[in-house]
């Protein structure tokens, strides 16, 4: 194997691949990426068993061949060699070692054989639809702070992507809960997603899928199985598995009936619940919402550091009610929210209030209240 | 005690005080700050029982008292107060409690006696000088990085300050080091430390000293005795203890005969040791420097990565010389070198190297060899 190429080009793949690779491996090989030269240019791959990348870039090729050098240093090497440098490859299958050369600098680096790098099997794919990246992006965005990190509850541990009906329109629907809150955005029902399984999209897979979207074009395309989800870039496709559990029946706890309606200034809201929230002790970061008619007014106490109250305009006119709220998770929720004022339902201090946008629906969310 | 402050002058001052004061403590009223308003403004007094920080800043004083209030929520509820608010602190004797109101927004926080506050006993100082904050900057900046941190070997966790003679001229110089290496910088003497006691400034009190400089005008007032130093700003007053222990006879360290003279290109060089440490070992972080005359080469070499080797023009007309060095510390010291090219002076790969900027030898850092 020998090639050229441009060290911002590699640099920008190795980025994305040594993203993929743990940074510690029972396995040797995992640390590595896969290097394929061809005519049409340089394969990268990297793989953690569960997920997945493969990125094609250009790169002139003087002799085709594979190997699997250390992606880490690969990527850190390349990071330090100047902007604008030409950085040639080569593989010497004879003493199994990577030779990088460029300007001044020589690295040979130690490889694995080709031969033992894993392949996530591909199966059939059943569904496959495009989706423009604002829409993923704001599938990931607006549900993924919702994901829990508890492993028990490793059917938790990623998206629930699915087909769903929303006032009698299809939707694309991400979902993703803690138990204690929950998050559901959806976007029209792309074409050739009707009867699509419904997927648990894993954690790390949804980090990774995120960091793609940043610098790509204006549409992915997704192909899914019961077991595999695969996001085609222009340049990278991303191949995971799915989360093998069943998600909860998420529509039961999300209330319909909460008649006591709350808006509010999202910043205005969000400021004042950041500012009181000073005084909520560091574990139960717990505050108090209490409403009246026409004002909010958000308080905390703790026995170590005292009490705060403030006061906040609403728009309230149902019965007086009390209710406890984590503030970071309020808080995560009004990032969440990009217009500018926010609607809360809610039914009393017991039960799940639901948090919206004012006049957009797409993106719903719900609170278990606290007690205070 | 009653008196009102604008949010920017109390958020400056709070963002020192709180600095000061560590997150975790076994005295409770350690985690205070000391709150004085008199007709002058409101004084502010924060310690950890060694470093002390007291500042005064204008405020409107409706009443003139004293309290001690929580630092780090005092700053955290300041903090996310709007911009540009005014801010009534109002402390009640009856119910200890420090009220804090701004726009819609009120705090109650639990206070502690003010006679409970430890004041840091002043005793003389023998010695008081003026430094330029520019002069008081680069002593810290260009020895710093060198100060120890094995709490065994106390006396080397500070930079040691004092008055020496430098080619028959009085010199103020601090030095630190860690065994491994060591930097040594000095400023012509200021007027009145002549005589002053060589004293161990500690590493806590170092970084907070930093930050002051970096908001400060042109100049600080320096006094100190045996047991303590205190830097007077405009605004506030910083006053530490001293470490009580004996630098050690580091001028015996410092190598004056080395006869292998090596000048290279600060940047060049520093650029090609990183690179070439992608390949060390995250534990030794060696590197080999090779010299003939004209040319050094770089290389580094681990069992697990591979091999690296760089070469980089020199000016080196002595005999042929093999050191290691630890790369993370070469490029400690390139990061202090401001002029364009470096110099070392070496004897051999056992031996301690000297390495200073070509044109300036007012910083000088010695390095201790690796074995590689």
């Amino acid at each position: 194997m020998r090639l050229t190429i441009e060290r911002s080009v590699l640099l920008k793949s190795l980025g994305h691949v040594q993203s993929v690779v743990e940074r510690r491996n029972t396995i040797p090989i995992l640390s590595n990426v896969r290097l394929d030269a061809t005519g049409d240019g340089l394969k990268l791959n990297a793989t953690d068993m569960d997920l997945e990348i493969i990125e094609a870039v250009p790169a002139e090729t003087g002799q085709p061949g594979a190997t699997t050098a250390p992606a880490h240093t690969l990527h850190d090497i390349v990071r330090k060699l100047p902007d604008g440098s030409q950085i040639e490859l080569t593989y010497d299958s004879a003493d199994s070692q990577l030779s990088l050369r460029s300007g001044r600098s020589r690295f040979s680096l130690s490889c694995l054989p080709v031969e033992d790098f894993p392949a996530m099997v591909g199966g059939e794919f059943s569904h496959t639809f495009r989706l423009s990246a604002a829409d993923l992006r704001a599938l990931i965005d607006r549900t993924r702070f919702a994901i829990s990190t508890e492993e028990t509850r490793f059917y938790l541990n990623g998206i629930y992507l699915h087909a769903a009906k929303s006032n009698g329109v299809d939707v694309l629907r991400a979902v993703a809960t803690d138990g204690h809150r929950l998050a559901r955005f959806e976007v029209p029902l792309p074409e050739g997603a009707g009867g699509m399984p419904g997927v648990i999209v894993p954690r790390k897979t949804v980090g990774e899928l995120r960091k793609l979207i940043e610098e790509t074009g204006m549409e992915v395309s997704v192909s899914l199985s019961e077991t595999k989800i695969r996001f085609a870039f222009d340049e990278a496709v991303l191949t995971s598995k799915l989360i093998d559990g069943t998600f909860p029946d998420y529509e039961r706890v999300i209330p319909t009936e909460n008649d006591k309606i709350l808006e509010v200034d999202r910043k205005v809201f969000a400021d004042a619940v950041d500012r009181v929230s000073a005084i909520s002790t560091e574990k139960s970061r717990a505050i108090k919402v209490a409403l009246e008619k026409g004002v909010l007014t958000l308080s905390a106490s703790s026995p170590e550091a005292g009490s705060a109250v403030e006061e906040v305009e609403a728009a309230y006119d149902a019965s007086p009610l009390e209710i406890g709220f984590n503030s970071r998770y309020l808080l995560d929720i009004m990032a969440q929210i990009e217009g500018e004022a926010a609607r809360f339902d809610m039914a009393d201090a017991a039960s799940p209030t639901v948090i919206r946008e004012v006049n957009d629906g797409s993106a719903i969310y719900v609170l278990m209240p606290m007690r205070v």
